[in-house]
């Protein structure tokens, strides 16, 4: 029931948002590639192959359970729930556009998952015998993690873009992350196992980029669609205990086996703990008269699990996690309060989400604390071995020391913010060519215009009269049937 | 609120759905059968008894981590979940059905798993030296697999059948399960990982079966509530995203160790995400503004995680996959669009949910991809030890080759189909009996019949009039005393 | 839309509920009081530690996967999802208390894990060596257990207190849990590893005695609040399918690697099972059409998973399991029928979520079940390494024999009950001091209190009149520009 009822021909005069030819081209000839480059690159690797058997036998492997599906994969489903149900309900909170925020998440986390694998395969998987991607669950959870990057860029225009302009975006989204992911985890051999710079910092200044070039100055058209109703809150609470619960699992996915996950885990729990009654306590203190605000519990409360992000997998000491939570409770809470106005009406970025409190801040902060970390590390805390293991001193890395890894851990985050503003700025020039189907100013945040929405009982304008029988809608006949002759 | 409020009488004049005495009945008396049995039959295997210490030491085993439990029990968290949140949530898509959807799904798979146990162990698990089912984390994953049959059958006859019924038709469902299963997969030796064949083609068209011959020709009086809302449409989304989430786990639940369960968790990984965007392309092709359709995207994007079911395990390889979903994303859609209106109007089958898209039509391509797939395996790419573990080449099959294998699996789904048929035109006709409590055509589709439905003051029709006070509900009161005096 | 709107006024002379001061202090005192004595106290164990990777070498560890980390983090991850999620859903069947429901659940479970994993480890994870708390992934499970039995607690208490009550009653609740803890587990040595006493019982009786000291006379004034709606019920169904799903995780989680987790994933399995049926069979038997009631079923059908807790790791039998699930079943309905009235027209005991009905009772039941089933422990059925490693009979216990553990068992009910009773009613004595910000009597149930409740077209009062435009709410507006002209 979007605010054109009665008179759509407006509406569809104001803007053209007709996808139908648009959105099934780019499915299909999109999917088609994607079999194509499969079928020429990707295959499985030796732990996902048949020939495992031998392979096992070969290596003096004692026991199946030591392939890495075991060591992995219940972190992989949990951070394909955080992908999938976690940014899709976190989404929901908006009164009408839950269809649009649970199902084009959907939408571009099954594209871009396809796309990452091959992106990041070129990179990182390449078997240079046969030139071949190979495969196996740590490339599933990298994908999943290369989405969540574009998950969290689509939070900053929810509500305001064509599923077209989505995968459009998504595309180029993950396509720059592989890119920026090689450069500091391969090139500059910084260490960032939950993603901190790599995946928040990119992903949240990539969509606020994009939010920029696509400023709506009237943007107010749409205001009454831009707000929660009390289920609605409910349902975006799903999606913030999802991904606040199985942060942990994020965090520690593709940490070192055995001492790395288990520690990464820990910081995390510990972190994401500490923020939640930072939150309150902001929410709480802003307030007149102190009511809690469900915007910043929905949000806030995740921002510690994106701060430990890249030092998760470091000894950065249980105290340390708190402390990190603690701080970025407050931060995030006290953006949603200050900074997002601030943001929207000085800097002209309208961040649906708030995603500048939840990702970029926190993001930002995690590659900082991740350096002083890096730099702080000692041989006696890590042990000789410890510390080799867990930066992974080896190789062309073997002569590198803690305070210089501090300094390309920074030259990392340096990195995630240039391909994330000036990739964001760019894929923003592209989205704005009027090709797209994007909404008008007075049809933002609405289902009705992407989706077919039922008629619904519940949302029925409860304007009726009972004498002269002025029923302005479909069921006017049912309610006729049982109300008559009261 | 049903249609016959104020005038429950006339209802319940219609058909008696007063199943106070029938429903305990059969409760309490097949739960005590459950005990008995269990009791005479039922035992922990050596890898749950308290025995394992000693027998762990017996054969050598190095670690308690394997232990079966450690190799499977993920995997049966996850598909705990989608049997029981992903089932019942996915058909709370109606408007008042949604008690319905979740409260019976459960009553019949709580039900369901313990008789599958028992069903499956005689079948497959019995210690032939002490007559005794010996059970294990494994035999829990095939029992929820067993159980997953008879929730797709009631996603044909939802809304349009007693739990009396339910139950019984889950009784005979398993039963008839244990019996094709042990066919397909003992005596024709066919492999059967995901259940393409066992699991989804044999639910589909029992349910459809059973529908076809409980068809009710009237059922258009009960109309206005076969739909959706707004908030049951995001319910429903739930169901589907723990659904489509967990499947890679579904389908390497029970596959070999090692590589198996890692290849088919990437199989289905993969075919899944494929189908997202061909149900995206073709729902919205198919409506004149290009709209996207929450039925096709709560349903046909699971279609490439059934049809890649039986393949899963094998070296179908990644882009395989993705053919796999790319094509059953397109023909699931393409059914709701055009195949269900017909199956409904020619062929008198009034499928619900569209289980005839979901799982009948992709559980059969999976069928017969598994058969081509295992026609087409070759000691090159398999390995020969990869070969013979993959299709267990052993003891009595020792000596069958791929190409009489994909005769084989083509075999089994036939069994699946012939069991699916008979068995649900015979249990469809149990279920005709007068007994059963089953709802009047007008009281199909309503959580009234069968649950006490809370005064819901979201769904009282907004039917008031302000000056003289005609407020026909029970808030009436409350709702004066708040506004008098404006 | 509380039952003081436009006398807002007159609401805040009855109590006053602005917590804006107390609850952000209360926050973030405790918050840095925690990173205090994490800073002073907590440290990594040896296998989050990275001095894992010498540990390893110098024990003989042959593989990183034999790591608690993966006997555990699976479980934990389901026990974390019922803690947050399934708990916080469960109570979010009020109307109007869904936000506080889930909102104060996620608070009072954050600060308590923190609290928890600094109490139990000072009882039992003292490195005194060194004077710290050397925690890893058993202690988070331990943590997330001590919360669970607050969380109980606070289901007695649901609506009708403020969050800084709610932050007193977990900061107690935590202490005398670690506390009971220790001599019911370590002192008397008995077993409980799905926590029916240590947890369920403590938890339960904790909230009820603090109830009855809270004992509200006049909550009837807020009686049209302290119901469900349609949509609630839903969501509450997350909570109660989540519990149920993952129960076998919990019972599980810290059980004996290998078998003992195998089979007591497995009895609680079994269970819960059981427990839906008589349930359903109980709710169907005492409604005169015998309807279901959804109370019953989101709460009732987890009793058998409380009630198998202690004797979960025992060799119980499945048939045992079902037994126990089936009473319970019985025993949780009929208490919601006809104990609940009871226990508030006699005993002046409001319990807002049935807690005495899902916790107390099958916590005590479960209790008599560890003490029978210790007792009759016998070597011909546990063997006599089974017997030794599943009670523990070693160092000062080794001489300890089944029927004097089943005694020790016995004594640890005891103790539970105990602690809980009367440390519930010091707390709620605690609680009475009229400084914490309670709700007063018209105001229970109530999100409007503490939370910022957006403005909701669906719970807006449809008292609207079509010819004078007397709308009484700030949808107006909108609402005229839509209709006018009709």
């Amino acid at each position: 029931m979007g605010n054109c009822m009665g008179n759509r021909d407006v509406c569809d005069r104001l803007k053209n948002t007709n996808v139908r030819w648009r959105l099934p081209a780019v499915c299909f000839v999109w999917q088609l590639s994607m079999i194509i480059l499969f079928g020429v690159f990707v295959r499985y690797n030796e732990e996902s192959d048949t020939h495992w058997v031998d392979y096992r036998k070969g290596n003096n492997i004692t026991s199946d359970i030591e392939n890495d599906f075991y060591f992995r994969y219940p972190s992989f489903q949990d951070v394909h729930v955080m992908i999938f149900v976690g940014f899709g309900f976190l989404m929901t909170f908006l009164k009408r556009y839950s269809f649009g925020a649970v199902g084009f998440n959907f939408l571009i986390a099954a594209f871009g998952i396809q796309w990452a694998l091959l992106m990041q395969g070129w990179f990182h998987s390449l078997d240079y015998t046969d030139g071949k991607i190979k495969i196996g669950v740590e490339n599933l959870i990298n994908a999943d993690f290369c989405v969540a990057g574009c998950l969290i860029a689509y939070g900053a225009v929810l509500g305001k873009v064509s599923p077209v302009q989505l995968l459009v975006m998504t595309l180029f989204g993950i396509t720059l992350f592989a890119v920026e992911e090689y450069i500091i985890l391969n090139v500059l051999h910084a260490k960032d196992a939950g993603g901190s710079m790599v995946i928040h910092t990119f992903g949240a200044y990539y969509g606020l980029s994009i939010s920029w070039v696509l400023y709506r100055p009237n943007l107010d058209k749409s205001k009454h669609l831009n707000g929660s109703v009390y289920h609605s809150d409910v349902f975006a609470m799903i999606g913030t205990l999802f991904l606040w619960m199985f942060w942990p699992s994020f965090n520690s996915a593709i940490a070192d086996h055995g001492d790395g996950q288990h520690r990464a885990a820990i910081n995390t729990y510990l972190a994401l703990a500490s923020t939640v009654l930072t939150t309150v306590a902001i929410s709480s203190l802003f307030e007149k008269t102190g009511k809690l605000d469900m915007v910043h519990i929905q949000n806030s409360t995740l921002a510690g699990g994106v701060a430990v992000g890249t030092a998760a997998e470091f000894m950065l000491s249980p105290y340390g996690s708190l402390i990190v939570g603690f701080f970025c409770g407050i931060i995030s809470t006290m953006g949603y309060i200050h900074f997002s106005p601030f943001l929207e009406e000085k800097l002209k970025i309208q961040d649906t989400c708030g995603i500048h409190n939840l990702h970029a801040m926190p993001g930002v902060i995690g590659g900082i604390v991740g350096a002083i970390a890096a730099t702080a590390a000692t041989n006696t805390v890590y042990g000789d071995l410890g510390l080799e293991n867990t930066f992974d001193f080896t190789g062309p890395f073997a002569k590198r020391v803690p305070t210089i890894q501090g300094g390309y851990q920074a030259a990392g985050l340096c990195v995630a913010l240039c391909f994330a503003i000036g990739g964001g700025i760019f894929v923003g020039l592209v989205l704005k060519l009027p090709i797209w189907g994007d909404p008008a100013d007075e049809n933002c945040f609405d289902d009705e215009i992407y989706w077919e929405v039922p008629e619904d009982e519940e949302s029925v304008p409860p304007i009726v009269a009972y004498n002269n029988h002025m029923i302005p809608n479909k069921h006017a006949d049912m309610r006729e049937t049982n109300f008559v002759e009261q």
